[in-house]
């Protein structure tokens, strides 16, 4: 994952200052995973969490939390159900995506087949709802809820709007909120309302875990085309994809003709030649896309740490302060 | 759908009795299944609710609702959750099985695409999610989060367990009560609950499902091998796609080594050729095999019909009852 490598120093610190806390994570996912009749469930789901990954979205949960002065034991349940949410999410997009690696391993898909990870996911999704419904909390149940339909929505609309010419920014948004953001301010939501925060304070975590999440996004949509080696994924792997991302977004509103000839071939028609990636990153250059896309992931990190303004002082903040920068750190 | 088609005379009066909530319940799905940003959910999501099918998962809990006295509204939530969630375990099964019809209609996957169905799946499951957050019950949530971990188990086991002649009655039970008996149980439980039923009243509502589901899904198994016409599916399609069911099942335990064989070959191994099924149907008849499973399908039906004894005194009791009769008068 690349927004895991980008990220690590901060978030290094974070694992570190939460490694009791996450220690019962860990746990807690190894018994849950579990499936009495069906063992295909923890092979499918171990070889995915197994893999690593860097637990970001279940950090920021117990991040949140702590932060808000928590000291009881259900955010290590709320942790627990976000991680299943993502690893769910990745089964079944590493299906519609037909997927060949994730996390630098084979995907379940290739490994057993695109039908254990359909129902190896839908496994996950109804164990993260059996994790939650036991913090007894319908607020907690209300968000999760929420995050889940936008996430979905947002992978259905990718479906029919990346390749579209015609996709707004505002539509661009939508997708990155289903993609990412929604779960990253569900996380650091859940972990504010478990801890009886006051609405300001948990406003501000959900904030904090939207922008952060946009933020990333944008970092990452970025990189695809100007990124330098290890990255941790693909350059052009959005272009060859045909996604419609930001700094496309950006060139296209400015594309005479002829430009806008080659992104109807290339991304709405999907008829790629050679060099076309090369030409992609040439426009998007004379446009100044790249920056303006820089500067739209940069307000979004900005906002994610005047949202920590609002939130208690404490050590952990410090981290969650650096992780917004970090994010986007690599891309400036 | 063969169960809609075969019990329609007590299904026909419970539509009838509970004809005013299920419009409520309709104008819910309507309402619910649309979504703001990506078209492609109620487009994939009508194709399938429109094609029809009887809803009488959502007419169970009404029913079990309203037995108990329940003069709130907060059972059409629950009846349009189980609808829901029944809707995203058929776009699921339909991608699992590679089904080019489903309700007589070319299904979503083939319509669309797999990753339509596989998207819209997980939306529906969220705002399955989200209605049944609305009637603020825990007990609700927990019942409904349970069914869905046992109903993905159920596919899981099946992918692996459906082929392998080790499979034992208890495996087959397990993939049974994953396939149709925990959405059935958990419709008619949840309409207990949210009634304010005692314990009691809500157990006899959950054994009853229950049974039914297992009665209909043993029952259906039969017909695949000794069904008539229109019975609502093609009769030999478990033996084709290599379903070990219970009639294989009572079969394999007396077989000889040539029928084991036969079985080894057809089930386990896939390779069929011209003939097999009838030949197949010749076994079971040797055995009884056929007889065997009829008699497990009627006292699944018995056991039903036991657990309506315990509660309250009603007409839609006295439609409930036939519906168990029902169910399996399509194999006597």
């Amino acid at each position: 994952m690349s927004l895991d490598e980008a990220s690590q120093k901060p978030l290094d610190r974070l694992a570190a200052a939460l490694a009791a806390d996450m220690a019962a994570v860990n746990a807690l996912i190894a018994t849950r995973m579990a499936s009495e009749h069906a063992p295909r469930i923890p092979q499918v789901t171990a070889h995915l969490v197994e893999a690593g990954g860097k637990r970001l979205r279940p950090l920021l949960t117990l991040a949140a939390a702590r932060l808000c002065g928590y000291a009881g034991a259900h955010h290590v349940h709320l942790a627990a159900t976000v991680e299943f949410i993502h690893t769910a999410t990745l089964l079944h997009d590493d299906v519609v995506d037909e997927s060949a690696r994730r996390r630098g391993r084979p995907t379940a898909n290739l490994l057993w087949d695109n039908k254990s990870s359909v129902l190896v996911g839908d496994y996950l999704f109804a164990r993260s709802f059996q994790l939650m419904t036991e913090t007894g909390s319908m607020r907690v149940m209300d968000i999760l809820a929420n995050a889940s339909a936008t996430i979905a929505e947002g992978e259905v609309l990718q479906l029919t709007a990346a390749s579209d010419l015609a996709t707004t920014e505002a539509v661009y948004l939508q997708v990155v909120r289903g993609k990412t953001a929604a779960l990253f301010s569900a996380a650091t939501q859940v972990g504010g309302v478990i801890a009886g925060a006051p609405r300001a304070q948990e406003q501000a975590l959900f904030t904090y875990g939207d922008a952060l999440g946009v933020a990333f996004q944008i970092a990452d949509d970025i990189l695809d085309y100007a990124g330098g080696a290890g990255i941790g994924k693909d350059r052009g792997d959005d272009f060859r994809e045909r996604k419609l991302t930001l700094p496309v977004l950006k060139a296209l509103a400015r594309a005479d003709a002829e430009e806008r000839a080659f992104w109807d071939r290339t991304i709405a028609r999907g008829r790629q030649e050679e060099g076309d990636l090369a030409r992609a990153q040439a426009i998007l250059a004379r446009h100044g896309a790249i920056g303006a896309a820089r500067a739209e992931a940069l307000d979004w990190a900005a906002r994610a740490r005047e949202a920590l303004a609002r939130l208690p002082d404490h050590p952990l903040r410090g981290i969650l302060d650096d992780l917004a920068d970090y994010v986007v750190a690599r891309i400036t």
